[in-house]
């Protein structure tokens, strides 16, 4: 069936549970599989019976990166606030075995209701009854971790983590940029995702703070092309060619980071571009349907590339302006450079203007960003009509670990001992 | 089948649509339907497969009110910039036509991909294959559009439309309070629903704009009893004790609006208080087991109230704390007064402190304010215990006329006509 395959793409464990804590029986099992199944038939973008299932957390690369993307996300980035070393050692074992726990579809620690009446209970208890909702937490490590007379990991910043550079047009905001440290958690249902972010947060008192969050609604790149590729808030499907999740070679060449590249505590891990994207709902929707199609370089209601039929029938660039998103943003155009997309829409309410505050909550991972965003970013920069209709307002990047592998080991730990 | 039940409240018909524009057979339905039913009986909490059904729009009430609460909501708020009459009456003949189409599933106007293609294209086009996902959108009146020497209408003005008092404790801030107008739109998919309130924003410029607008991304009530009781961000049940959406009796006493109260315009309304409802997320978190039970007056994990077993076990409020919210909220404390609550946790990412700008946006339907939000909050702003940890930051109160009764009618018709 071919959702199995969508929910376990990389081969990764897929288990029930947290409704083993309710009570309910095991039979439910095959029920909820077939439901799931019927269900993405009709609706392929959509896949809500998904929510019984949890991702595996350990593994050679992290969950959240090659597997299936869920529709929702909290994202948070951290300052490290505290000076000591062992303190950040020991916040991120707090972390790894949290994590553990929460993509179970467990509660931290002793839950809501265990422990002592007269004391905080462990977990915050929003979660408690929900599934696991195939959550996933993913770690990143920003360049200000590494930096001098800070935690003496200066000399084991990977030269691939370099600061991006500033590209024409951006508009950073510093509150919504960098971060120590990132959690991505991805899930079917925001509840299971914030929910995790803040008992992540909580953990972290005293020793980390969050710096900034986003939550994203509704993903708009998808790693199992067997899906419907979704929209984008400007009602265009972007992201068809994206890495396929389960494709093995491509994740080699373009995702994960090899021994050759090391360092060796980052080999099986990835680097994380996160770009927050303004998108000028407004001035989009006065636009005509040739301009739009022109500038992204497709067609609306199919999504086929221009002078194609189909949306994966592969695109002729040369048919295109040379102005056009795909056409710009090709790997042909960029010496085959590839990134494994797993971006969100945004909409944060209105600006004191009464506009949407709404866009592209990008991210990309990638094996190395100076052969891969960097390049690709300076030429869409330039060059892209799309840039009349958004700006970057915040900007970061990250390390991503490689998986923890069993219940002993930790987050970071190869870097961290 | 309960979830068929729980689909339909009130009675509303439901009907599978912009499937059909895909091309996707009628066969896929029923595999739909017993979808639903397996995943239901998994997770009571969730409804996933009810994504394909639409709500019926038109009907003797606004649906959005009695009809199931799905899990995710974009409000909004407007203010009208028009100061003609003749403009204000075609927006809502133009809003209602729109309503009509989309809570189908349908594009607005000729689609995101009709028309000329030098014209912008008439629907912004991000939800172009996505299931109606039970999209609801409900119309309500603010007391400023009754203002004098705007519309004629302040002869009109319900006398049930009062202006809310200050409660102690309030620390509204104006640009989330207020609106001539608002839109609630309630979905099981977020980019449904901010389609929605994007293509509706858009169809009223020049004559109205969004003036604050509140995104919700978990149901904390709901009108179908049988499902499980959703938590609030403090990790608890509340409103187990809601309206069931079934119940004739409970709306007609406590909901809509009857000959008897008036004004005839408004016959078959009701009367909607919205409260933006910050939850000190980071205190509460620091407070004992004990202290949040006593708080609540229930415990956390059962939800059943102090001294019961079991969550729909009727409480014993002398067996409370004087201060305990389920007391002090409880109709029986109340004189009986019930309100219709459809509320949704929102998390808008962090204050400028690093914590959590966290919390609940409180909506409530009823016959009349006066004796229903009024007399409840005044009694919860003096006693609640709860209010060393919120504060409502955000209100507005709107009358919402009755239903749309066919093609022909149009939402506030008999108020402008």
């Amino acid at each position: 069936m071919e959702r199995d395959r969508d929910g376990e793409p990389g081969g990764e464990g897929v288990r029930p549970s947290r409704r083993a804590l309710l009570g309910w029986g095991g039979a439910g099992l095959a029920l909820g599989a077939a439901a799931g199944g019927s269900a993405a038939a009709l609706y392929p973008h959509e896949a809500p019976a998904h929510t019984d299932e949890a991702v595996e957390f350990h593994g050679a690369h992290q969950a959240g990166i090659a597997t299936a993307v869920p529709d929702r996300l909290h994202f948070a980035a951290f300052d490290v606030t505290t000076k000591d070393r062992a303190e950040l050692v020991a916040l991120l074992r707090d972390w790894t075995r949290a994590a553990a726990a929460l993509t179970r579809g467990d509660p931290v620690g002793e839950g809501a209701t265990g422990g002592l009446p007269e004391s905080p209970p462990d977990d915050t208890g929003e979660a408690l009854g929900l599934p696991p909702a195939r959550l996933t937490l993913t770690l990143g490590l920003g360049p200000s971790l590494f930096a001098k007379d800070r935690f003496g990991l200066h000399d084991r910043r990977p030269e691939a983590l370099v600061d991006l550079p500033r590209f024409p047009g951006d508009n950073l905001d510093r509150a919504r940029s960098g971060g120590d440290l990132c959690v991505q958690a991805c899930a079917d249902d925001p509840q299971v995702a914030v929910h995790a972010v803040r008992n992540l947060s909580r953990i972290a008192f005293g020793r980390a703070a969050i710096r900034w969050s986003q939550l994203g609604f509704g993903k708009t790149s998808s790693t199992t092309p067997s899906t419907q590729t979704p929209r984008n808030l400007f009602g265009f499907k972007d992201g068809t060619a994206n890495i396929d999740g389960s494709d093995e070679a491509a994740l080699r060449r373009h995702v994960w980071v090899p021994e050759a590249d090391g360092p060796d505590w980052m080999v099986g891990g990835s680097y994380l571009v996160a770009r927050r994207i303004r998108m000028h709902i407004e001035t989009w929707d006065r636009t005509s349907l040739r301009e739009q199609e022109d500038v992204f370089g497709r067609d609306k209601r199919e999504g086929a590339a221009v002078g194609r039929r189909h949306e994966h029938e592969s695109p002729s660039l040369r048919a295109m302006l040379p102005t056009a998103h795909v056409r710009l943003a090709h790997p042909d155009t960029n010496d085959g450079a590839r990134m494994l997309r797993r971006g969100y829409s945004f909409t944060d309410g209105t600006d004191g203007l009464g506009r949407l505050d709404a866009g592209l909550f990008f991210l990309a991972y990638q094996r190395d960003v100076r052969r891969a965003f960097i390049p690709v970013q300076r030429r869409l920069a330039r060059h892209d009509a799309l840039n009349e209709y958004i700006q970057h307002v915040g900007s970061a990047v990250f390390a991503v670990p490689p998986g923890v592998r069993d219940h002993r080991d930790w987050w970071g730990r190869e870097l961290l001992t």
